[in-house]
C-alpha cells in the first residue's frame, strides 16, 4: 500500500465475556473475536472525535476486506477482557489496524490480529476520500496523527 | 387480531446443529434456535413461491415484534434438527407463525415457538398490505390459503 | 409455581449496540436481545455478590426454559442501551426474571422480556437446590431478599 | 510444519445465507463466514467416515489457532453459498484447511480462508495423536489420504 504511512495511535476497551460467546469447548468461540475487534475500531474512531456512526450516515462505509487472527490461550465466560486497538496505515483508500487481546487481571496475551479495510458507498463501490469526501479525509489524517498532504 | 383468519400451512426444513450455535453448557444457546425459525420462515414463503427476498427489495419489511420459546430439551453439536413452521394467522397489518423443533432421528420436541411480524416499509412505519400493495397482499393470501376478499 | 414468592429486586446495566448485532433492516437483529437479558441476569447476580461463574463452578447451571420478548421500537449500531433487569420470582427449582430495555439517551423503551429459568445439573437434570446445595438456595434467597424458610 | 503432507482432498457445500447473517451494510457481516468454514471442516471429515462429534466424545478436540480471511466480494440474504473445503496439511499436532466460498448461481468467488488447528484434550493440553490416540491418528492419516509412517 504505497499510500499508507505509519500511523501508530492506540485505543483500549474494557469488557466482560458473555455466555453467549462461549461454544461447547467451554470457552470463547473463535468467530466472536471478530465483533470485538469491531468495537475497538469504533471506540478508537469515537474517541477522536469521529463516530463511524457519522461516516455511515455520509455515505461512507469501512468494509472488512482482511482479517488474521491468532489464538494464543482460551478465554472463559465472565473473563475480563483487554482490548488494544491501533490503527497502522491509513490511505487514501484502504486502513489497517492491529489488535491485542488481554486476560485484563492476569495479562495474559490471549489473542492477535489485523483487519484491512476499504472505503466504500453505500453501492459497495470503492471510494476515494481524498477526492470525493475531502473534509472527513482531513479529519481521518488528523485522527490517524498524520499531516494532511492534501489528496488528489 | 380481530382481522387475522385462521391459515394452517405447514412447512418441513432439516439441517444440523453448527459448533457455533453451542455454549459452555455444551448444547445450543437458546438465543440461536430464533435464526432457526427465521429459516423456517424463509422457506415456507418460498415453498409458496414468494421469496421474502423478493418482498424486502419491493420495500416491504416483516419485522419481528413478539417472540416466545418454550425449551423442552438440550441440542447438541452436530444434531439433525427438524423444524416444522405454520402460518397460523394472516391479517392486514400482522402475521403469526408457530414452530416446533425436533431431534429428527429420535422425534424428540426440543423446542417450541411463536412469532408475530407486523409488515413495515423501509422507513419502519406500519404498512397496509391490502391497500398499499394490493398485488402482494393477493399473492400472500393465495400463500395462506385464503381466498382473497378484496383488500382494505 | 407455587413455590415462587415476589422477589423484586432491580439492577441496571448500560452499553452500546455493536455493528455485529444489526441485520439488514439495519437495526439490531431481534435475536440478539438475548444475548443481552443474559448479561443483565450476571450483572444482577454478580452485583449480589455471587457470581454466576461460581455458581457453574459448583455445578449448578440456570437452563433457560421460556422466553418471551415484545419489540416496541428498533435499535441501531452505537445506539446507547440501557437495560433493567429485575429478579421476579424465586422458587426452589425455578427463577423469573423481567427485562425491559430502553434507549438511555431518549428514554424510549424498545423492548420487554421475560425468561423462565430451572436449576440444573452438568448432566442436565434438574436440581432441588433447597436440599441439594442449601448454601447456595440461602445465599440466593438473600439475594432476593427473601427470608430463608429451612429449605426441603 | 515439517512433519506435514500435501494431503489434498476436497468437499463441497452448499446452503443460504440466512437474514441473523447480515448486517447493517445489508451483506453478510464478515464474522459470519467463520461458522460456515466449521461447517465445511465438519462435512469434509464426515464423509470420511469419522464424525468430529466422535473425536469429541474420545476428548480429542480441534481448537482453532489461526484464521485467515480474504473477502472478494459481497453475499446478501438468501444467496445461494458454495463453500469448498480442503485439508491442505496433515501434521503429528496440528492440520490445516483451506477454503474457497462462492456464490452458487454466478460463481462469482466471494471469499477465501485458511485455518490452522492444534489437536488439544478437554483439558486444553496440547494431544500427540500419533502416540495417544493412534488409532485416531491412523484413521485421519486415511481420510487425509496418507500413508501411516508409524507415528510418534
Amino acid at each position: 500500500m504505497s499510500d499508507a504511512a505509519a500511523a501508530p495511535t492506540g485505543d483500549v476497551i474494557r469488557f466482560r465475556v458473555r455466555y453467549a460467546e462461549t461454544d461447547a469447548m467451554g470457552v470463547v468461540h473463535h468467530s466472536r473475536y471478530l465483533p470485538w475487534l469491531e468495537m475497538g475500531r469504533t471506540e478508537l474512531i469515537r474517541a477522536r472525535g469521529y463516530p463511524y456512526s457519522e461516516l455511515e450516515k455520509r455515505g461512507v462505509l469501512m468494509a472488512v476486506i482482511e482479517v488474521q487472527m491468532r489464538y494464543r490461550a482460551p478465554a472463559a465466560y465472565d473473563d475480563p477482557i483487554r482490548l488494544e486497538t491501533r490503527l497502522v496505515e491509513f490511505g487514501r483508500v484502504k486502513l489497517r489496524f492491529q489488535y491485542r487481546i488481554y486476560h485484563d487481571t492476569t495479562d495474559r496475551l490471549l489473542a492477535e490480529g489485523e483487519t484491512l479495510h476499504a472505503f466504500i458507498g453505500r453501492d459497495g463501490a470503492p471510494l476515494r476520500l481524498a477526492s470525493q469526501f475531502p473534509d472527513i479525509w482531513q479529519r481521518l489524517q488528523e485522527i490517524a496523527g498524520i499531516p494532511s498532504s492534501g489528496g488528489t
